[in-house]
């Protein structure tokens, strides 16, 4: 199973497609896209809408899963991240790609093992799951890791 | 130029489609999208964005005008609208559509004439701007009718 988390924003989208084989977890490619602030926000969304799947496409993903967002640090945060996950969970309907959300203690229990575990602590397991030389940058990028392999766990504990 | 203006929203998106020839306005069509709650969100949000693109295309809309959303009832709320008008967005780009935003004060101000105008007074008023028998129902068709004379007004002002 080929899993593509994505952390969503309007700035910088963060994307990360794991493979599932077995109990073992493979990275096939993570990064961020970003839109300027200079450009027009329904170009934007265009541009992440045909970025996630491109995406989809390349790496022949199998499933589509994001964070879901609580307790943004305002209405304004929370607006512009349901613009871009609207666009994103657009490309997922139109490529048959199932949905799966998870809260953040859910992504922190999974990758750490630890609920209110910090940013640091989840960005090291990240690494060490997918045995990476270093910790992904930027951000964006290990948060979405991060919810792939919560994903990627959680498909592994159903029978 | 043929205006649509859309007001968001997850289970109910209202739209309608206005002309301004001269300094008259001619109401082409309205209503609203539903979407069942017992449908996944990708999915409803790919017949929102389907939606929004035929109504584009059948009633060659020139422009799109919405909303902005201040202080929703709560974060949960915003982030589903903007998921919403993530997908809406998308579509205006898809098709070259200019995009204009309006605060629900300059809404009011150009339907009613009074910032703080309520929503009885604006239905009323949107009833007569179009020359309507009734006035347009349900509320989210009147909201969206509401923003695309605000737009038409506002071009009208532009020299």
């Amino acid at each position: 199973m080929r899993i593509l988390g994505v952390d969503p924003g309007t700035a910088t989208t963060g994307y990360g497609v794991v493979d599932r084989v077995g109990a073992d977890l493979r990275i096939i490619t993570y990064g961020v896209i970003r839109t300027s602030s200079r450009t027009e926000t329904p170009v934007r969304l265009s541009r992440i809408h045909t970025a996630i799947s491109e995406i989809v496409q390349e790496h022949r993903v199998g499933c589509l899963a994001t964070e879901r967002l609580f307790f943004a640090r305002n209405e304004a945060t929370a607006f512009g991240v349901g613009r871009t996950i609207g666009v994103v969970l657009l490309a997922a309907a139109e490529q048959d790609l199932p949905w799966t959300e998870y809260t953040p203690m859910q992504v922190k229990q999974a990758v750490v093992g630890y609920g209110a575990a910090d940013k640091k602590q989840v960005q090291y397991m990240v690494q060490r799951i997918l045995g990476l030389e270093t910790i992904p940058r930027p951000d964006d990028a290990a948060d979405a890791l991060a919810v792939a392999i919560c994903h990627a766990h959680t498909i592994g504990r159903t029978p």
